[in-house]
């Protein structure tokens, strides 16, 4: 990437590193923001080759989402889930990562704007900054009921539940009795699932070592506003996940509009719930950057693209992973990490197709299914490629692992999440549930 | 341990838990403040006899200080040196766990006030707080030189590292080269050696990922005010600590005071020097709590005790670790992990005895000698027991590798330390270098 000033574009280290001779004219500088599935893929694929490539990303690390709630439930540490983006793509001379926040884009004279006041021109454009949490316009309630997008959330959520934990064991040592401990999972989609699937069964581990505290008292709530869980599933399959979170004691309440939350109290279209802690997993919205590029959004502020990813118009500007609002077969494609990987990898492809003169083919997202976990040997899946089957329980428990631990990046992070996983199916043991304070 | 009003007393459930038929006349309540090496030590003497023990400690895990500094520059995750308390005496039926903050301590009603108001009643009290940074006065230079006492100074140190070599990144990117990156660490003694040598090493190693960045443009400065390092370790190994600091590029000032500590600036008294993150491993005071007891304290606010570990008068409070002022042979025993868990497991001891009415034994403190490690194959070690031995470099370092996998707490601990070890070292990898936020 070349700042736009002449003594840069002569001294950048990057270029210098390039190998083989500059050629100013042949060379594409392409600009990725945001380092989730859908941005590395992209860098992947245009590893060692003769694009210049900068990844910017507001943190260090890429974050392995889909296994946030196990750091947030303390069976993994943050380490065994995120890699600095640095390291992951440390091998590749003519990849350069840059943490910076952006704060504009501008698409006609191709620029990005920088936090610190610099600009970095691009040829090509590959936007992946993702989607946060929406309170549906209460933004009061985000205080209150933490959602799960990033490491320091997860942080968060486990210090809330075991702070929770250590005040009920303080209450039974100082008044021989605590008050019921609450835990609230607004949202049943698989976020709000498996959070509330890893909590109940976290809490009976919990509850070897805080002696004091009676497992009856510890409910877990999963609340969802329509009449049933994980919406995007087949019937059997939301009808068998409700089976199993109820096989492992959560009470999950369907039909059930949360009306507002506050300290220690979620009010419903039903009543009111005490609540120790609650937790967010109800809504998505896009990241705010989708809206500088000045072209068409969606509702929730994803970025209306074409068949090949592009805002219309913007044929060097790719939109790839939650940010983007694809339709096939007349509905959109979910945001999960299996379509970011495919957009992300997709872009990548057809930058290199552009360097090579070849013609750009239309992305085409192949639906290989969805799973969820559950639980300790219990999940569900609905697996569409490369075979289709509809499977519950300990087999989709099984391959849900499997796939996982595969798509983790990173020897080290397989090697030891295996190990962690291991020591806490054989030994009923959790990983360190250690409280770690702001600061 | 009860609470001092009829209900608590009647129903505290550690009580009804304990093993056999509660003799209120014959059972002893333990109660211990702080959770360290000292505290630990204790409860573990005193686990699964008639004794109704209680820890209470802010955290809720236990710190393995002595690697902490591994945390700081990357080699090791948190979840790697820090176990929570509960986990670790969770098979006890007679100690409990509690996370609380002391507000007061009254030796003459024998009882201790919680943050929350409560009161705990004791028969004997351990008192184990440790201690804390010393700014000699100067305590505004807190916030831009921190220390290294737990696991939130060593994340914070962490952030401060690897922001800087990000931004340092950023300038090369942008702007085609970077200034000069001086890490000050403040102190000679084993936390300042140990860090600065981490450190040294460290930088090799990030630079790997960090391409822009200029190796001789990142220093790592040990500062210490008088003639030598490591003061209390022979001469020879001062100089060979000196000599192998050397070695790996820590420039090392000695004879050098610190005058003044500002933002980007540390001023000493043969000049000012740049600074881009300045470390402060130069002093400690004792624990606030020392002051509670009333008697008298030496000039760090260690509380001076008999040879039973006793203040003086008070045969039922035991003072341990290094929040002691103990002398022998005609000077205070040093404030180190050994000198602890010594202390924890005498005092301990010493309660047993007591309920057995046995005699107690003076405390007689066996000084095994003294390790720093300074870099990868790089150490010194002045062991003195089970045999004597000055040695240094790969034979140094790999007894203090030994004996710190050995003294880990937990199976998962030592196993996952060792490991990342050998990654770290076979490899030349280091861990996850992650930048967690304040969140």
């Amino acid at each position: 990437m070349i700042m736009n000033t002449p003594q840069a574009s002569q001294s950048s280290p990057l270029i210098n590193r390039a190998p083989g001779p500059l050629k100013a004219t042949g060379r594409k500088r392409v600009l990725i923001i945001g380092g989730g599935f859908a941005g590395l893929n992209a860098a992947l694929q245009l590893k060692n080759t003769d694009a210049i490539v900068t990844i910017i990303d507001r943190k260090n690390h890429h974050t392995f989402q889909p296994l946030l709630y196990q750091v947030a439930t303390a069976t993994l540490t943050p380490a065994d889930i995120a890699q600095p983006i640095r390291n992951i793509v440390g091998q590749a001379d003519n990849i350069a990562v840059l943490m910076s926040e952006v704060n504009g884009i501008d698409s006609r004279t191709n620029c990005v704007h920088l936090s610190d006041g610099s600009l970095l021109d691009y040829d090509y454009l590959i936007l992946a900054t993702g989607a946060t949490h929406s309170y549906f316009g209460h933004d009061e309630w985000q205080p209150i009921a933490p959602g799960l997008k990033t490491v320091e959330d997860a942080l968060k959520i486990r210090r809330q539940v075991f702070t929770a934990f250590e005040a009920a064991e303080r209450e039974v040592l100082l008044r021989g009795h605590h008050k019921p401990l609450n835990f609230i999972v607004i949202g049943g989609g698989p976020t709000g699932v498996e959070l509330a699937g890893a909590l109940a069964d976290s809490c009976r581990l919990y509850c070897k070592n805080f002696r004091g505290i009676d497992a009856s008292k510890s409910r877990v709530l999963l609340i969802e506003a329509i009449p049933k869980i994980l919406a995007a599933y087949p019937d059997k399959l939301s009808a068998s996940a409700l089976e199993q979170l109820k096989q492992i004691g959560v009470e999950v309440m369907l039909n059930t509009q949360v009306t507002a939350i506050e300290p220690g109290l979620v009010r419903t279209n039903i009543g009111d719930l005490d609540a120790t802690v609650v937790l967010w997993a109800a809504g998505v919205k896009a990241s705010p950057l989708g809206k500088m590029l000045g072209g068409e959004i969606d509702k929730r502020g994803c970025v209306m693209v074409d068949a090949n990813l592009n805002p219309p118009g913007k044929p060097n500007v790719f939109v790839c992973g939650d940010l983007a609002h694809f339709e096939q077969d007349g509905k959109q494609v979910p945001g999960v990490a299996q379509t970011a990987i495919q957009m992300g990898t997709y872009a990548g492809q057809q930058i290199l197709a552009d360097m090579r003169g070849q013609a750009r083919k239309p992305f085409c997202y192949r639906d290989k299914g969805d799973m969820a976990t559950i639980g300790r040997m219990k999940a569900v899946a609905n697996i569409k490629w490369p075979f289709k089957a509809v499977i519950t329980g300990g087999p989709a428990w099984f391959s849900w692992l499997l796939i996982h631990v595969m798509f983790l990046v990173g020897f080290r992070n397989r090697f030891v999440v295996t190990l962690q996983w291991l020591w806490t199916f054989l030994g009923h043991k959790q990983g360190a549930q250690l409280i770690t304070d702001k600061n």
